[in-house]
């Protein structure tokens, strides 16, 4: 089997779990686990934030933010499809308190237009008592459900700046900021810029077995930590998993590696005429005429993948080599000529 | 002043206020309130449904009935712009405990198809643990924001057929169904078939001062009354306020009236170049370049209207008669004459 | 029947209902409602506060207080016994979110000493990150579970500047405050001092058909109205019952006369032997062996009582009269007199 | 330094760093990570009873056991101080959704009678519809604001079915239910009888880094499997830290050690006075005029503590051994030589 499904199938290798078993680590509870706070402070620093703070998931680490930023009667704005619409059970609305409004993505994929935020966001401070208030931007980078598409800096700075002119707090949803950063050859800080919380998760193409974090202001950290508390997310000698979140950091350049197979995948599966768009990152989104089957057929031959906003979806990362690419390509080819054969077989005996 | 911005602005007439200084009345907390009774029994036979229960408002009857549909991690459907999404503070979201979705109305002003409600609804049951799951419809007859448009039974029948084909419950939003059922010339009970629940409002159009209803099944209205009082809506002698419902409701066929009034104005102002559709209801949603600016014009020559769906919104209703129709209209035509004699003074001194 | 359930069965008189029935009205939700508008101003003057709002029911007014005192990982003190601990259906803690803390009422019924307050909030400021911090002191007087029993000004001010000291909000449950003010001879201000907000009820012994009110200052107020329309309390033309409930301020002084009659009723029941202390104001809780029979033997006699705290519970209300005491007396001295023949019968046969 | 705050500071060994370095893991989302499997299927084993589900601590173990037994306006019972109440920033109320009502601990330390369950449980099902419904009975063995103290297997079992007369479900905190059965000499599922759900914790006495578990029926398991993830406690390859929890559950037996400890512990400081109360596990609460300072005296001598219920807390672990606890003794007494001699000079100089 190759596992194509998504880049948290990723273990950690060897020298990741020698790490972990050598992490220093203490009560972070009651007092602070040293090889947690490594990470922490390694995080916020590559965000270009005060401060960062570490959780058991990347869906925590949204909730978390969002928790903050939001009160009863707020309207939170994500690009349509985005993660906290619609993969997190759907607690932005009925734990963070938050009544979403889809964006419309008419910039790229996944990327709103600066126009479109003003539109919605048009009379947030002025809305009389008995109307939502628009509290919140929540733009995530790169987006998941729009094939791993990209926000570069640039339009990243415009967004921040037409949500600030409306009064928006901004969130950003980086469980793969990572795969951004390294696809438009910038630090992660230059996709951050102006945001008030930033989440990124280590258990996705880094590798890390489990662990995300959110990062912020001293004082938004600060809640942040009650808040994971109270949720169920202070665990004692986090260290462990913690060292592992580090180190994964050093495996941040290799992503590039991802987004190399998953262009040779997506151009593999162009020369068999499958409608799929050229990825800016480790994913690769089909459009085909029966997802079910598709992925049915493609779990015959060995290959897993993923139905994702009405298409399949392929993820590259570290524990899938070139040559497996290569492989998958050869038996969806040898797949399809089977099925040709058979074809003409019939049309002939027709 | 001529008051167009809602039906809500409708006072009770001296008839109404004799029948609710003549109540009948007791503790509807520990006890059964006559009037409230009365009123309850009347509008779940007139709805179809086998019980009712009065709450003060039409948000709390839809948060009622939201939030006994609705468990976390339930996702629900409501056409774009429906009041649940739109007007009620989001309660849907962070009370009722639900997520939203937006469902396109490619069938027509405020009317998804059965087959938007299908592609939403696709995989409800079959769902992965990790992912929401679509429980509840939501649909809205006559649709406010899509200025009072109403869904005919046939369609309405065919929506609910859908919605349960794919295990979804329906709740329908009748804020204005006397006024879709005056319209449609059919019984409310026509409007409401297959739906578990039903909320109606007495407070718009048909002029009482306060209150609502949802209605439902049996057990449902045990919930509802329970959800009730949590919420706040136990009020003791409610049947003051019920008589006024119950009479009210003899005002049923005066609704035709605001139709006609609705129509007038809306053919008036086209008349003038004014951009808006012919009225289904009560209601009149005219496409200006500048809301606000027309709002403010509107309000110099004793005329209210509100803002609704980026349009200008008026509303007729039993307090606004035929000849303020045309006098809103006299004004309306007399300042655009105004206008052009300014304009063209202006642009002979040129 | 000889109603002592509640003085929540109190109905609307002649009068009362004229006023109603005359009230000048608007729509409160997108306007001012005069007539709430008037109640409010006179509510707030009373209370000694900048500004008040009306509320359907006393448990909205204690929930929309409570939700803006209280923030997720807060806890709340309350007398033991209090309303918004065993009468809410625990919206203090579902829904305003905050974590309840019975405090012995060491002082008297119904009444915390300061030093039991010290104790439970010491350290509120102090708590680490991962404990509850203790927010909000909520107070009731009178208390309905404590039978009715005040708490003078003295000591409230008292209660209230310990709070103060620990850094608590206070937020005062006054659904009977009026009977409180009464039985001190104080004005109601006098036992609002230094507390946050405060809630009365005008649907109890003031006998309005419905209806409550919540105090604070301007700020709160503003944020109280946007959490009553979330709540669904935000009706329309409130003036209808509010014009009732601002009457009702009239009938303040009738309560002395409920509070003579609970004393008569008290010393009846204690001359029958029954265990009954001296009612503060319009409360009357008898122990007795068998709560349950004992409220069925007295409906059998024409007396209608409610459990409350493991005893019987009468309330006087302006709907009963001395008279109606007396023969409540004179029925049960009849039938206690009867039961004595039946058992000197048995005795005698045996 | 001796830190005896908690047995939460414990650090995974040599042997369980090797374990988890060696763990065999998977996508335990979209997957199930075998060691996290393992791990369940044991507990539930030793729990008897028919699943359970690994958490990453028991905040969200018992949060998530809360949420599935609990429904708005229901009241759940604690015996006072339990953690449940105290120590879980309130998530039982603000996000189960319960309304908490301590029991007094009649029967002995952190355990309530038969008769008090009754009492307040009485009428749960008769409850009218605008009152709280009791729904939840839940227990912790051992109790740790108590001191450790166990419920020994007869008391349980009466607890259980007192609950269960009065239709109430039973969960139970067993977050140190691994001492409780070492102390009573009974295995753990002894201890489970008649509960719904019970949670256990690996990251106390028996030093796991982290990781609780909930376990119950398969239903139940697989309601929390997706509370979990709305929480944000679905990580991804759980078997790193789930494998240390399986290994863990080798050092069973290793807590009679910690109980001995705490007897020895226990004993020592009586023999300077102080007032302990003989440890039923790896708990000594020691009564102490001025806590703070006494927490402060002994930092000063490298001995570490914690405030717990107006007490000073001593908690035996794994990881300070029997030498560490007569240096902790030998150290205090010297202090107090010290001390007197202090006073002695004083005394002789005045």
């Amino acid at each position: 089997m190759i596992d194509l499904r998504s880049d948290t199938v990723t273990q950690p290798d060897e020298r990741m779990r020698a790490v972990m078993a050598a992490a220093d680590v203490a009560d972070n509870v009651i007092d602070v686990d040293p090889s947690v706070r490594a990470l922490e402070e390694r995080t916020a620093e590559l965000l270009g934030k005060p401060a960062a703070l570490w959780t058991p998931t990347g869906t925590m680490a949204n909730l978390i933010a969002l928790s903050t930023h939001l009160r009863r009667g707020d309207k939170f704005l994500a690009p349509r499809g985005a993660h906290v619409l619609t993969n997190e059970l759907g607690s932005a609305a009925w734990l963070a308190g938050g009544m979403p409004e889809p964006i419309d993505t008419d910039a790229g994929p996944g990327r709103p237009s600066s126009a479109a935020i003003r539109r919605l966001a048009a009379g947030a401070k002025q809305a009389p008592y008995y109307m939502l208030r628009t509290a919140l931007l929540c733009l995530e980078n790169s987006h998941n459900a729009a094939g791993g598409a990209v926000t570069p800096p640039d339009e990243h700075v415009q967004l921040v700046a037409t949500a600030r002119d409306s009064g928006l707090a901004v969130h950003l949803d980086g469980a793969r900021l990572w795969n951004a950063a390294v696809a438009l050859d910038v630090p992660p800080a230059a996709l951050t810029v102006g945001t008030d919380t930033v989440s990124v998760c280590f258990s996705k193409g880094l590798g890390a077995p489990m662990g995300s974090a959110v990062a912020g202001s001293i004082g938004f950290v600060e809640q942040a930590r009650r808040m994971r508390q109270m949720l169920g997310g202070g665990v004692r000698q986090g260290g462990v998993v913690a060292a592992a979140c580090l180190h994964a950091l050093e495996n941040l350049d290799d992503l590039a590696a991802d987004h190399a197979n998953a262009e040779r995948l997506a151009s593999g599966l162009r020369e068999f005429g499958w409608d799929v768009a050229r990825p800016e990152t480790n994913i690769v989104l089909a459009g085909v005429a029966d997802v079910p089957a598709t992925l049915t057929s493609l779990r015959e031959i060995g290959v897993l993948a993923l139905p994702m906003a009405g298409k399949v979806r392929f993820v590259t990362h570290r524990d899938v080599t070139t040559a497996e690419i290569d492989e998958v390509l050869r038996r969806i080819g040898e797949e399809r000529a089977r099925r040709d054969r058979r074809h003409e077989a019939t049309s002939a005996r027709a």
